[in-house]
C-alpha cells in the first residue's frame, strides 16, 4: 500500500514536472540551461540582473532560425510561384532572363545572372501592387504552396523548439520581435498565426512604398526601390528605426545575424546570444561555413570569445517540426 | 431618516459614476459621445462592428495633438538650445547662417534662410552623435527646459483630455502609438514616461543610421540624411512600414494628419478619425488655416464629408493641461 502510493506520487510528481516544463523539445543540455538560467535571472524582482518588462525585448531571426532555408529561401519560391502565375501577361518574359530560364524550370540558369537578375524577379512579383493585394497573394500562397523536398506546407517547417522559446520568453514578460532579412511584406501576413508574432513586430528588409488615390479610394502602392536591406549591419540598424531599444536577448543562425548578436550581447547588464547551428543532416540539413545560404563562418568562430551559445539542432532538439496537425 | 439615507445612497451613486468616468476632463458633447459610442461598438463582442483585440491600432499625432506646438514646435527650442550648448566648439557659427542670427537670440533671423537653413541647424544638432549619447540629451534637456512663454515643463504642456483618451483606449484592448512628424528619436525618450507609449510604438521622421565600431564597442551613430518624413503622404507609409496594418482611430490636429485620417477612414467598418481643433485663445492658442504652423485648413473643410469629428478644445475640454504637481 506504502509502496503504491509512493508510486503514485512520484508518477503525479513527474507528470507535473514535466507539464510544466516550457522548452519539451529542448534537451537538456547547455542551450536550453543557458535559456532559463537567463530568463529567470531578469525577471527575479530585487536581483542585480533583474530587467522591467518594457525593457525584455527578444529579437529572431527567421530564415534558419525560426523555419528552414533549404535548399533556398522559402520567399524565393513564392518568386518562382508568382514569375510563373505572371507569365500570361509578360510574353517577354519568354525571351528576357532570369524569366526566361525560370519559366523553363532551369533554376541555376535563373540565378546566373546573380544579384542582378534576383532584383528583376524581386521587382516583378514585388512591386506594382497594392500591399492590400500583395497581403492576399502571399497568404494565398503560403497557405497551399509546399516545399519542393519534404512536401510539408512552408509553415509546417518552423522549429518546434522555437515556438516553445517565443512562447516561453512571451510568458515571462518579454516581447518578441522578428528581424529578418526577408521582405517585411512577404512575412507579416502569416506570423502572427505561425509564431504569435504581430505585424507591428515584424522588421524585415522594405521596398518603397507610395501613397495614391484609385478610384476615389487611398491605397499603397509597392514600388521597386529597397528602401532598407536588414541584414548584417542593416539589423541593428533596423532595430532602432522599428523597436528604439536595444534587445537583451537575440537569436539567429548565420553571418548576417553577427552584427545583432553583437549588438544586443554588449549592451548593460543580463544579455543572451545565441545561434541555430544545423548540424542535423538526418532531420533537417548539415550546414555552416560553406553554405550558399545561411553561412555561418565568421559567427561559428566568434561565438566563444563573445559568449555566445551555439545550439547543435542534432545534440540539443529532441523534436525539429511540429508533429503533423 | 429616509431622506438622509436616499440622499446618501445618491451622493454614493454620482460619486461612483464620476469615479468610473474614464474621460473626466471631456465635456459631455459629441465628441466624446463619439469615443464612447465608437469603443463600446468595435469591443463588444458578437457585435457587427466588433474588432479583435490584436487590430485595434489607433494612431496619434503629437505636436498640436498630444502636447501644444505654438509658437514652434517644441522641438525647435531644443535645436535653439543645442545650438547654443555647441557654439563654443563652433567658432564658425559666430559668422555662420542661420546659426549666427539664433546665437545673437534672432529667430526670425535664424529662419530666414527656409527650409535650408532648418535642416542645416538639425544636421548640426541631431547628427554626429550615437543614438545612446543623443537619448541622453534630449533626456537631459525634457527634464529641466522651460517653455518661453508659461515657464512650464514641456512634458507639462500635454493636454490631459488626450492622456485620458490614450489610457481608456489601452483599457480597452488598443494599442496605441504616436505618428509624428517631429523626429522619432527626439519623442522616445520621454513620450514612454509622459504618455505610456513604449519606443517601439513611435513613428516619426527619421534620419540616417550608421553601425561603427568605436573602441571596440558597437555604436549607432545618427547620420544627417532625411531617411523617412513621417509627414501627409509620409503618414501612412510610416504607418505601414511600422505598423503593417491599418488603424482603426486616428487622431491629429493640422493637414499634415489628413493623409493619416484618410488611410484610417477609408478601411472597411467602424472608423474613428478627430481632428484636435485649436478654438481656445484664453487657455491656449487659436489657430487653424492661416496658422505658420498645424495649418488646418483643407482638414476643417474636409471633415463634414469624410466623417472626421471635430474636437474644440475651448467647448468640448474642461482642462487643457494636466494639474500642477
Amino acid at each position: 500500500m506504502k509502496t503504491f502510493a509512493l508510486a503514485f506520487v512520484s508518477a503525479a510528481l513527474i507528470g507535473a514536472l514535466h507539464a510544466t516544463d516550457p522548452l519539451p523539445s529542448w534537451r537538456d543540455t547547455a542551450p536550453k540551461q543557458a535559456i532559463v538560467s537567463f530568463v529567470e535571472k531578469v525577471t527575479k524582482e530585487g536581483s542585480a540582473d533583474f530587467v522591467p518588462v518594457p525593457e525584455r525585448i527578444a529579437t529572431f531571426d527567421n530564415d534558419g532560425t525560426l523555419w528552414s532555408e533549404q535548399p533556398a529561401y522559402f520567399q524565393f519560391f513564392f518568386v518562382v510561384d508568382r514569375v510563373k502565375a505572371l507569365a500570361p501577361q509578360h510574353p517577354e518574359w519568354k525571351e528576357q532572363e532570369p524569366f526566361a530560364s525560370l519559366l523553363k524550370g532551369d533554376m541555376k540558369g535563373a540565378l546566373a545572372g546573380g544579384e542582378k537578375g534576383l532584383v528583376a524577379m524581386l521587382a516583378a512579383t514585388h512591386s506594382g501592387m497594392t500591399t492590400d493585394d500583395f497581403e492576399k497573394e502571399v497568404g494565398d500562397w503560403i497557405a497551399t504552396a509546399k516545399h519542393p523536398k519534404s512536401g510539408k506546407l512552408f509553415t509546417a517547417m518552423v522549429y518546434q523548439p522555437m515556438l516553445e522559446l517565443l512562447a516561453y520568453l512571451r510568458a515571462n514578460g518579454f516581447k518578441t520581435f522578428i528581424v529578418s532579412g526577408g521582405g517585411i511584406e512577404f512575412m507579416r501576413p502569416w506570423v502572427e498565426k505561425t509564431y504569435g508574432i504581430p505585424p507591428e513586430q515584424v522588421v524585415g528588409s522594405s521596398g518603397g512604398l507610395k501613397y495614391e488615390m484609385r478610384d476615389g479610394k487611398p491605397v499603397l502602392l509597392k514600388t521597386p526601390e529597397l528602401v532598407h536591406n536588414d541584414d548584417k549591419d542593416g539589423k541593428p540598424v533596423g532595430i532602432q528605426r522599428h523597436i528604439g531599444r536595444r534587445p537583451i536577448a537575440a537569436f539567429g543562425n548565420s553571418d548576417g545575424d553577427f552584427q545583432m548578436l553583437e549588438w544586443t550581447t554588449s549592451g548593460k547588464g543580463a544579455r543572451l546570444g545565441m545561434i541555430v547551428h544545423h548540424t542535423d543532416a538526418e532531420r533537417e540539413v548539415a550546414y555552416d561555413r560553406e553554405s550558399h545560404i545561411g553561412k555561418l563562418d565568421k559567427g561559428l568562430d566568434a561565438a566563444k570569445t563573445k559568449g555566445w551559445t551555439l545550439i547543435s539542432m542534432k545534440d540539443d532538439w529532441s523534436a525539429i517540426y511540429p508533429p503533423a496537425p
